[in-house]
């Protein structure tokens, strides 16, 4: 046996192997599959373990940033002073270093809070702390013809979806130029998370979030509006349905939003707000 | 304007109605659409506000038996001893009574902890206090002739999936006997709130978990494995991809975990586990 090292600090795939059986029409076979990753990633703001996310052992610095960005940990990228990755075979920790000031707000509001069990809105033990009332959107500083770039994107979309085609079991969250160019994707077991590391790598590349648009594999519901609307994104587009919070999130920070994005279709939830 | 009661505890459809544009093929037709309703659910426990979970307002007391038995709150159903719904136009509680021994302990773990933000698995601040070594679940009691029951239980869910058909947006679960008939379907915006509702309503009428299977809609992550080892449900097969922690989790408690089923085919991820 030989002695490892405890952290290993090398990105994953993002899947693993595993013999499973394949049953099809009355006959079996053994193989060997492509399974997502999913480990426990604990984010830890100066040196205090904060939380503790399910998710894909990829892109675990963007992610993180992501996080704190669009839970409001920090108020920008800025705050984020160093960002470590300790990965380990079933574990991982990523250990952000922030400004005094976020810091002290966090551990103000980990103070209010008394913790819970199950899998809710974190953060959160009665509905008055619930943040449902975003902010409006400033007027859009993009023009997109919604059409032609919703079909663009929805047409390209897959090909980027590696971890998707090797497993059969993640979310996509994509980064779009206005006209529907698809320019960054990540990939996650969680669609929130897949969105975070989205959003985190944007900012670690002070790329204009105002400028573009997210365009997500799943269903659009509440925590994925409210992070995209925390960011200033002006229009957020989904392959699958909406939640009625979703909309009334969208509504309120006059953030565009479209689901059932196909080539040639979609339908926009928000229809009284123009880009 | 007529006054209306705050509280209105009736039952509601789970989705609502909103005015949509529907854009296809260069059309753009005005449309009224039938959307997944998702509102902050707070669970109450003894007069504390534990937890808000965003879920679709229906089968709300079922979800409460649900959560507070997957998550360890309560030991077992007959430690609820009420169960009160209140129903409000956008949120919801449900104030349930427990046995004074569960709820010394649910305080003790929230004493433990320190709260947090964004949408973790919530109670946890720290990788040590995950709960990734279930217990082995006993020999099964039920017989199961995988191939046929899969497919029949994949045949016949779409046609039990009513909110899905009125909205494309929510998860069900589905409970089987062993031959693969469907007796109940729970859906939600939350697939690991649609396992909850199912659980709940099994544990209020006395159903054995041990002596049929659950079938998901959707893919087959860590929370929900968890969740239906801690029942001792001995078979969970989902419609999409299992992630390596769900594998893993099914695995050590001896949990059979199948997924991508469809009427002729299906992946059996524990292959070394038979019922």
């Amino acid at each position: 046996m030989v002695a490892m090292s405890e952290e290993i600090s090398i990105e994953r795939a993002g899947f693993v192997e595993r013999a499973i059986v394949r049953h099809r029409a009355g006959q079996s076979t053994d193989a060997i599959d492509h399974v997502a990753e999913e480990i426990p990633v604990a984010l830890v703001f100066n040196g205090i373990s904060h939380v503790v996310m399910m998710a894909t052992p990829r892109d675990l610095e963007a992610f993180a940033y992501g996080f704190a960005l669009t839970e409001g940990v920090v108020a920008s990228a800025g705050a984020i002073f160093d960002c470590e990755v300790f990965l380990r075979p079933d574990s991982a920790e990523v250990s952000l270093s922030i400004a005094q000031e976020d810091f002290v707000r966090l551990k103000d509001r980990r103070r209010q809070l008394t913790g819970r069990t199950g899998c809710g809105v974190c953060g959160i033990d009665s509905i008055e702390m619930l943040d449902l009332q975003p902010q409006a959107l400033p007027p859009s500083l993009i023009q997109v013809d919604l059409p032609a770039a919703l079909a663009r994107a929805s047409s390209s979309l897959r090909e980027h979806q590696a971890l998707m085609q090797a497993t059969g079991g993640v979310h996509a969250a994509a980064w779009c130029t206005p006209d529907g160019a698809i320019v960054h994707v990540f990939e996650d077991v969680g669609r929130h998370n897949g969105l975070d590391k989205l959003i985190g790598h944007l900012a670690l590349h002070d790329v204009d979030m105002r400028r573009g648009f997210v365009f997500l594999s799943s269903r659009g519901s509440y925590e994925l509006a409210r992070k995209a609307a925390r960011m200033q994104i002006p229009l957020l587009a989904t392959i699958s349905a909406p939640s009625s919070l979703a909309i009334s999130i969208a509504t309120q920070a006059r953030m565009k939003l479209v689901g059932f994005c196909r080539q040639d279709a979609f339908v926009d939830y928000t229809p009284g707000i123009t880009l």
